[in-house]
């Protein structure tokens, strides 16, 4: 059975995923009025496991709010070694080491479609070439300086674009998935 | 009368519009059987000049082919103070100074749309917040590194993305207008 690696992420028009101060309230900053989701559940519909970063598993805790994931979260770390009480419950598990090996237990554990989370995990996915399809939203704004998506990237990569929409008269959201031909 | 100052221009999906030899070959990576312009005599319909940086003007003087323009064009720079011998006939005219004042100069002398071309030089347009519209098209290619089209840029600029469209099936072209209400 194949598997899919899959990013769903926004960006400012200049590429980065938090500003300068590491603040992501501009990503909050076009009105939507009917609060859509921008394809996020349509996104979530194909994934099985998501899997993300420490640094983006914080932040998701620094909300304060209901931990907000239905799926089995794999979270990539080697230096938390417990999962924070709050969230004991969930469904969590922490994991290191080598991402081929990571990957090859989770298809083994039934978890084909990955949802792939957090500047740094998305980085580290990408240097294995290990990133099968990207969804990437624009909020338009140039920000300047900030978190970029892509950086520390050591090798050239060809996808493909092909899903394009715009949401709420503005966004636009571009759909690119790896060429492997 | 209102003026427009308008960028249409290739980057990589990591917001790079030459890699880390300054090379662009790789604008060219995608089939393109027909030899479709990806829009670009439809954008120079709404145009009446060309603004471009000495880098720019170099990289085309570079290329050996025929003086690519109609329009006329205009180079920033203070250090050039010659145009070159081989496109001495052509409608080039070489400009320095302050750029509010410069397209002040340009808009009494009847050139309202105007083309900014040119990494350093689209940077400076944005740090005085004169760009108006950007058509920005995605080569869908990961590079990793080299020559970003936004760099050195100062404040926040918020934009709506107006238009989307996917040609040749691969690359995606976005339009951002500057939101200016």
């Amino acid at each position: 059975m194949s598997t899919s690696n899959r990013v769903f992420i926004a960006t400012s028009i200049d590429g980065y995923i938090a500003d300068a101060d590491g603040k992501i309230d501009w990503l909050q900053s076009i009105p939507n009025p009917e609060n859509i989701d921008l394809g996020y559940s349509d996104f979530l519909k194909g994934i099985e496991a998501i899997i993300m970063g420490r640094n983006t598993f914080e932040t998701v805790l620094s909300f304060g709010i209901k931990w907000p994931y239905q799926l089995p979260v794999f979270v990539l770390t080697s230096s938390l070694k417990e999962i924070p009480e709050i969230v004991k419950t969930e469904k969590i598990e922490l994991i290191s080491g080598n991402l081929k090996q990571i990957l090859a237990k989770l298809e083994h554990d039934g978890f084909h479609n990955i949802y792939v989370d957090g500047g740094r995990t998305i980085q580290a996915f990408i240097n294995e070439d290990l990133i099968d399809e990207m969804v990437i939203t624009i909020i338009p704004v140039i920000l300047g300086a900030g978190i970029p998506l892509f950086s520390g990237i050591v090798n050239r990569l060809d996808f493909r674009c092909t899903e394009t929409r715009i949401y709420l008269s503005q966004v636009v959201q571009n759909k690119f998935v790896r060429k492997r031909d």
